[in-house]
């Protein structure tokens, strides 16, 4: 689970959090889940792994508010080696009020794909295991 | 169409536009659309007319780098008097980089639903009719 | 002293955190700062205190980069029971990479100015006690 | 003059502009300035002269609103051929709403400060002019 408190420069003139700024959590909450599976953005980076975003959905359920404590859990809905589907569900307490998903590939420093099963087994196992969880 | 012209602030490390930034273009560009149909956030405002974002996707294409001209094109796709989802394409000249979509519904200032073809029946018409544009 | 990590959208193309956020930490310090001198904002905004920003700067010494751990000092360096002066210094662990400084004002609901020794003597005898250290 | 539209996500729960934004809109206005003088980033990038922010400023006289036209003037304050002053008169109408600076200096790409008058005397005679404006 990683907490993001919202800022109060993330809320708009509705009073509530600008419906941009999930997105950038979901990337806050991205980075956080790696870093906790051994692949923290620097390992990553020495590795020559990038992953560009390819897409991204947001569904808002509830909004949120300025100090809100909001919890968010990152799970693989997908991953075949070459592109991978993160989801993520954003809590208030309990109450689910966010859904998002962002759907990424891998490729080396000179935008060419890289087949993760090959070229780095550590990383390819530990997207699997989580994808079978 | 609608530009956007990409600053320097909305670039990340790896050189190009950070992805969370084309929500907000498709902010721009929704609320300049409704503009040039007569119907600006002032006059919603005024009528008591509150449209909250009910989800966000948006699809990469080729990125964006700081100062490029981003034209956005905005459509009705689904509008039932009830919910409205709009589509956004974005181009740089000729070339299609990123395609967006936006889901909304209409409440009034206390969060109440509003049957526009009944209470707003200008504005139902306008979205009718560039549903079938 | 309140900690903020560096997150991938707040860098820019340089590869380094883009200037505009330093202002933004600086409230970020700010409200958790009030927070635990017993004045969360919730408490602010209950007593019907809002105080908004009449100025800021902030003076650039290092860099930050994304992931960086930004631990960031607040302090108060002028208050007149209508007028309050914060500075911040921000560290990468002993290394100081950046000054700012905000001004604020205190007004009531309505935008009147309040005097805070006689409306509010709580809220006036901690920022002077801070002024004091 | 630059013009800055304000976007809705630049709102905060106060129903304004949130004050880090004139920061960015300071951004923007420098870059359309040197632009209109001849000097587009991408000029200033192949000849390899980069402007580090050393300090900004910012100071608030009114607020500004979602979908304000703000109206931003830029000068040179101060210009010594090695570091630069800019100044920003930021008005809706007639009305001065902001002031704002920035400094900044002059590295290559390896980082070394450049002596402008005598590496790129094009770009030292064009801010001295503006300076003496």
């Amino acid at each position: 689970m990683y907490r993001h408190i919202v800022q109060y420069y993330e809320t708009d003139k509705m009073g509530i959090t600008h419906h941009s700024n999930y997105v950038r959590w979901m990337e806050e909450a991205r980075v956080d889940f790696l870093e906790k599976k051994g692949w923290p953005f620097a390992r990553l980076e020495e590795e020559g792994i990038i992953s560009p975003v390819l897409s991204v959905a947001s569904s808002y359920k509830k909004p949120s508010k300025f100090s809100d404590k909001v919890d968010i859990e990152v799970s693989v809905a997908e991953f075949s080696g070459v592109k991978l589907k993160l989801v993520y569900k954003m809590f208030i307490g309990e109450t689910l009020i966010c859904e998002g998903e962002s759907s990424h590939c891998f490729v080396n420093e000179k935008g060419i794909p890289i087949r993760l099963k090959k070229e780095f087994p550590d990383f390819y196992s530990m997207l699997e295991e989580e994808l079978n969880k």
